[in-house]
């Protein structure tokens, strides 16, 4: 955590946003990321995102099980769903969502659309043509040497 | 909406998930995306965030507002929550989070999952060291030429 706590510190001075994230796999760092948002012209180059991102990389897998991750501060609904379907299997985090709240960052109010159902949102959001949508499910069905995640 | 189905099916014949997405500016496609979890052995490798991150290298900002995106399936809390980060206004589905869940994607649990307080979530969650985290919060209040997101 402290890693991850240092690394959130020295990407101000990089001029990136206050957040820091280190994956760990049996005691040892796989990786780290740092948000890299603006610099990277990217708005989902999140601290977590990278680090998750940099390990699959590294280990060769998109499955991380067995390993841990370190976040500087609580992650946000994008970040929580990129360690959800990494299959990380433990958080650590520092600062909370309300911090970040308090220093300007909209974690909170994505958590609170999330919940809401899709026509309560503030993106409007609208389904179109599921008939035909649905004929990719049906093949996907079908398809028999695929790789499940 | 046509073409992100269009690309969710032939990402299927490329040995990718069966997802697409498209992301349109004033009527124009800025972006496609598709699934490139298992061939690029990237986790976060879906297709909403694939076309965000390529609409942002092309309109060169983080922040597409004006933009709207077409999916060929209701996004997960990640590719959400990266739609939110974008500032995208508008989204069209065509399959439900629920369709997924029948063809064996875990989006319905995630979104189960992030609804919960951390503490009660099949990750292990738990918080370190806030008052060293809180650090590069407060520094970050003091910088002053910061760009927001």
């Amino acid at each position: 955590m402290r890693k991850a706590i240092a690394l959130s510190l020295e990407n101000i001075k990089n001029g990136g946003g206050p957040f820091g994230a280190v994956v760990v796999k049996d005691g040892k760092i796989i990786s780290t990321g740092v948000n890299r948002v603006t610099s990277n012209i990217d708005p989902t180059a999140h601290a977590e995102v990278n680090a998750i991102r940099k390990a699959s990389r590294k280990l060769r897998t998109f499955d991380l099980s067995g390993c841990e991750i370190y976040t500087s501060c609580e992650p946000c609904p994008m970040c929580l769903g990129a360690i959800y379907w990494a299959h990380i299997d433990k958080m650590y985090f520092g600062n909370t969502k309300s911090d970040a709240k308090n220093i300007g960052f909209d974690d909170s109010f994505i958590y609170d659309e999330i919940a809401l159902k899709p026509e309560n949102r503030q993106v409007k959001t609208i389904q179109l043509l599921p008939d035909e949508a649905i004929k990719a499910f049906e093949a996907w069905k079908n398809v028999e040497d695929k790789v499940r995640y």
